[in-house]
């Protein structure tokens, strides 16, 4: 019997992880390693090719007349034509939440490497100044901080439980409303202004980009810290420095950048800033999970059965 | 009205930010900051000193023939000679429990760090390496993992709380069972042995000095992680940097050091280990309320009442 194929233009790492087991499952058709142009290579499949594997990067989808699934190995499906696919009844799946906890998880991490210095702890150490007797900045408590939660889908759900074991106040701002026990602000201004802490977990979108601007940072002020594990454009990256630089923002952690993997050379030299190469959902047991639900929706396509993951274009 | 006297022979950190409002309420006697040696210093204030602030250090109690009052700007007191103290009816204050949110937030800062690699990632963007396409290892998910708290006291009982609020499973080892809903080790190596990370949080006393030893850190075996945010002495840190260094154990998050502030330079060449310089409780809001039960249970002193927080000699 011949192995469905299953076309690879950019490897997402949890396919690198994984590929031998891809490869047992499925004719690989490697875009990446092929002599040809990627275009080459797409039109040399065209015909054949009803599922594609992505990640970050936009599939192109014109030269892929056959296409029946787009699956991404990740939960943000920013990158993909969502109009397109649904004029064309490409259906799309992504890994649903199984890196939400993980995300969560080094969004607190952030926040609290961030209060209370830890990575610019650890420098000091490593710095050997540490018996130089120097002075050593005090940290801020976390247990008792506001915290305003932009987006209050898994991630964000998942990052309010863990902050209130802190003793930390949760409110939110959101498209809609919840029925949660959490203060809602319509307007992310206000929830900046009404807080110490902000916590970016929403979805990329035409709406949501730079909606992080000077405005709401400065609602934030001075002691504020802002916190992004989302997407880098969200916030507007330049305002984002210039007010870090100028000492009118706190701190920052942030896991993501708006044109990663370049950073820009002034946060690398602030020490109230922990950045992380865009790893909040990078773990062994996320990453097998993301496997599995990939492999999962791969083979219900295949099967004509229903996806186990489906997006669905709202 | 003569202010009473305070003497301070070594500046408590907590005494050097408050210095000014401890000047209003008491005729400063400062050892360190005297032309004289401290022992001649401590002869000409030996009749008239009635209380002294510590911190860290022994307090030299032989000189002091009119002491009635220890007062320890800090949770933890093995530094004081209770059985002097108690002998010669010399009053023991510590600052109770005011540092132990922080402590217990620092010891899950430092896991989440370890675990997700904040730390070592913030070096990797800073080092400029990112756009290089370097591969990145992944991390360890904290939901899940099994972790055994060292001394389930004040700190202990917080970290085991937020952990909880992760989706990890606590067991500990205490002198005593507790009524807890978590699995009780009397046997630490036992506990180390059921867990995937450990988390000290007892107090350093001569049965818990090196109670972290070689056994104790085979038990919890290569994929294990330790973190210290107690004292240094209670691991035997030459064998956990061996252990670290032969791979033999996953990872460390330590606060505290055997010799502080000397850190071995085998530790500040490892990528899996995480060190801060013994900032467990140093925010503004711990030392402020520190501060105030300092002052509190000096007042109470000087005016004869009880002791806010009294160190009960077991």
């Amino acid at each position: 019997m011949e192995l469905p194929e299953l076309l690879v233009i950019h490897p997402p790492p949890v396919f690198i992880i994984h590929q031998q087991q891809f490869s047992q499952k499925f004719k690989l058709l490697k875009a990446y390693e092929s002599p040809l142009s990627t275009e080459l290579f797409l039109q040399a499949h065209a015909q054949s090719t009803k599922a594609l594997i992505c990640y970050g990067k936009s599939p192109i989808l014109r030269h892929l007349p056959s296409l029946g699934l787009v699956v991404t190995a990740s939960t943000g499906f920013n990158h993909i034509n969502l109009p397109e696919c649904r004029r064309r009844s490409i259906a799309v799946a992504n890994t649903a939440d199984v890196f939400s906890e993980d995300t969560a998880d080094i969004g607190v991490g952030l926040l609290i490497d961030v209060l209370r210095k830890i990575s610019s702890g650890d420098r000091f150490v490593r710095s050997g100044i540490w018996p130089k007797n120097v002075q050593y900045p005090l940290g801020s408590k976390l247990g008792g901080k506001h915290v305003g939660i932009v987006g209050l889908g898994n991630i964000g759900l998942k990052v309010a439980t863990r902050l209130e074991a802190f003793g930390c106040t949760i409110s939110y701002n959101s498209r809609q409303k919840k029925p949660v026990p959490y203060d809602f602000y319509p307007n992310v201004c206000e929830l900046a202004f009404n807080c110490n802490i902000l916590v970016i977990c929403c979805t990329l979108t035409i709406e949501t980009r730079h909606m992080i601007d000077k405005d709401v940072l400065k609602a934030l002020g001075k002691d504020g810290i802002l916190i992004n594990i989302a997407r880098g454009p969200i916030v507007d990256e330049k305002e984002l420095v210039k007010l870090l630089v100028e000492g009118e923002i706190a701190g920052a952690g942030l896991d993501v950048f708006e044109n990663e993997p370049k950073v820009p050379q002034e946060l690398i030299a602030l020490d109230n800033v922990v950045l992380t190469p865009h790893r909040a959902a990078f773990t062994e047991e996320a990453f097998r999970d993301a496997f599995q639900l990939v492999l999962a929706n791969l083979e219900a396509f295949f099967s004509n059965k229903p996806l186990i993951s489906p997006v669905i274009d709202e």
